[in-house]
């Protein structure tokens, strides 16, 4: 029986890994190669049930490929939540995400997905700002202080050396202290504002980012000031009126929105309010959704905000998280990273 | 940071906790409980491409759900393919089922795939045909000489100490004079005959089971001999008029049958010419879809081939697989086999 290796990259290792990495040229090349259609995003599975406590508990696997380089990419992200996680220490949400060789379709690098899919969200966020973004600004209000606002703050200070301050609001004033605290430790030269309501802070700056769990839109059009970028991350935040007086609307992918009407963009789409840029009805009056991925490639121009709003809308693709992964497992391998078991395992192990 | 442990079961240790485990009994209360309602099975992930040999390659991933004594199992099966992987000397299929926690949905148990599927399919087998085959008989016709084949082999032995002749053919007599060679070893009691052409394998005992990768049915009704039981476990072997001409046809799930028109009995349902047994036209000049769980759960009587032809017809569900991991994850976790990893690993490590 010839072994059948699989190599388990730890959140650990996969962070050392990601070292020599830049995510946000990752994130970008995949959602080029996406946008010219060498990409594969079959339907995700999924599964949910409740808990002992009653709490919403859930499985999400997604299958992925995506050209990078020379070769493509395969892989699925398995991601599971349960709403009572926090409360027991751990993160909402966990798993990993497994990349296949393209020969034997084996499954051949298991990588904790936790880090790397905030990881890559923040990536995304990052390249959007730096595209559609006004083309200076200072400050960055930040909706929702969980993991993924860890992560977009260090991110932020990181590529835009000219932000000074950060805006904080969650709705447990808890965790808005928390990601100050951590704040402090890691950029020491930004100003962290904490806002007791969620307006002052959407009202504090021309970049919004909203990374909440909300599943009920609240923020009107009215409370933003006028040339702001907002990086609509968590999707249920902004009303209908804000896509329909827009400047401009960009997604990842165009069918993922639309088809999950839960979420207010693909509602209102669903409702023909605002219209893909795909569309031969394109422009007629209606708001666009643009495809981020035209404006990297070059073949659309960037609109950024002038005096009124531009909403950058990622429903969240597991090919960015197949991408990122492929680039650590390649690293893991060459300096030899990560705990490999054979799952054939040892047949004198085997009693029968 | 919590530690995140997830225990890795390679086949090894699959087989050995495996030992004080009866499959036919595991497989038989899965298939109760999901005939009684307390199992989900959301629709699979499919993802298929072709390697630089052009060679059909594909990913599966089949989440599920289902009751096992206390408490509910919760997993997903990831089985992976690529036509070529017998020619590098490697299974065809492979991969791995994980376990999640039913209070925190983390993955906690990744066991092997390849075995557990093969022994849950074989396990199906020797369920249905105890219940559903002839009362009596002593040699049985295995078409397709793999994997699944062996393990077959093995538990027809084990579960039905009467047989003592097993008739052998594969559109590779390399496949089949190698599945002979081993239950010479395994088996010197039973006798085995290599049969030249599958029409005369067929015809050679009262028991048939179909093992193949065919996509194209070729067997016609004739060649069965009257009183035949059918274990059609891969599903595109037997001619739609073995369904029409059928004393009783049992599958392990309704839906799964009929919404997979690529396979014969899909196609024969979809047609009209088949119906279930749920269904209110039932039983008006209509072959009836039967489900096996009714027959486990004693609320229809067992229709055993009298002078005619009785068709299992299982799909295949991914909670059978969950449901076996499970009972090895019990074993492997008391008795502390297998590698067990934190996901997130030693922080020290993490240069960043």
């Amino acid at each position: 029986m010839k072994p059948d290796r699989i190599r388990i990259l730890d959140r650990a290792t996969v962070m050392r890994c990601l070292a020599g990495i830049d995510p946000v040229s990752v994130v970008e090349s995949a959602v080029c190669e996406h946008t010219l259609g060498r990409s594969d995003l079959p339907a995700e599975g999924y599964m949910a049930w409740e808990n002992s406590a009653g709490a919403y508990s859930r499985a999400v696997a997604m299958l992925g490929c995506v050209q990078q380089g020379r070769s493509m990419a395969y892989g699925i992200k398995l991601i599971n939540a349960s709403v009572t996680n926090p409360a027991l220490g751990i993160e909402r949400a966990g798993g990993f995400t497994v990349l296949f060789d393209p020969e034997t379709a084996r499954p051949v690098t298991l990588v904790e997905a936790g880090h790397v899919s905030a990881l890559r969200t923040a990536a995304y966020t990052m390249s959007s700002l730096r595209t559609l973004g006004p083309t200076d600004f200072d400050a960055v209000s930040i909706i929702g202080c969980g993991t993924i606002a860890a992560m977009h703050a260090k991110l932020l200070v990181q590529y835009f050396r000219a932000v000074r301050e950060l805006h904080l609001y969650d709705i447990d004033p808890a965790r808005t202290a928390a990601l100050r605290r951590d704040l402090a430790t890691h950029c020491p030269d930004v100003k962290v504002t904490e806002h007791p309501d969620v307006e002052s802070c959407v009202k504090a700056s021309q970049v919004v980012v909203t990374l909440t769990v909300s599943s009920e839109p609240y923020i009107p059009p009215g409370w933003f000031a006028p040339g702001t970028f907002i990086a609509h991350v968590s999707l249920d935040d902004v009303m209908p009126a804000v896509f329909l007086e827009a400047e401009a609307i960009y997604v990842d992918d165009i069918d993922l929105v639309r088809d999950n009407p839960r979420r207010v963009l693909g509602s209102v789409m669903q409702a023909g309010d605002v219209v893909a840029d795909t569309e031969s009805s394109s422009g007629h009056g209606h708001a666009l959704a643009r495809r981020y991925g035209e404006v990297l490639l070059g073949r659309e121009e960037a609109i950024r905000p002038q005096d009124g709003l531009v909403v950058s809308n990622p429903f969240g693709m597991a090919i960015l998280d197949v991408a990122v992964c492929q680039e650590v497992a390649v690293r893991a391998e060459v300096a030899g990273l990560g705990t490999v078991v054979d799952l054939m395992g040892d047949p004198e192990r085997a009693d029968r």
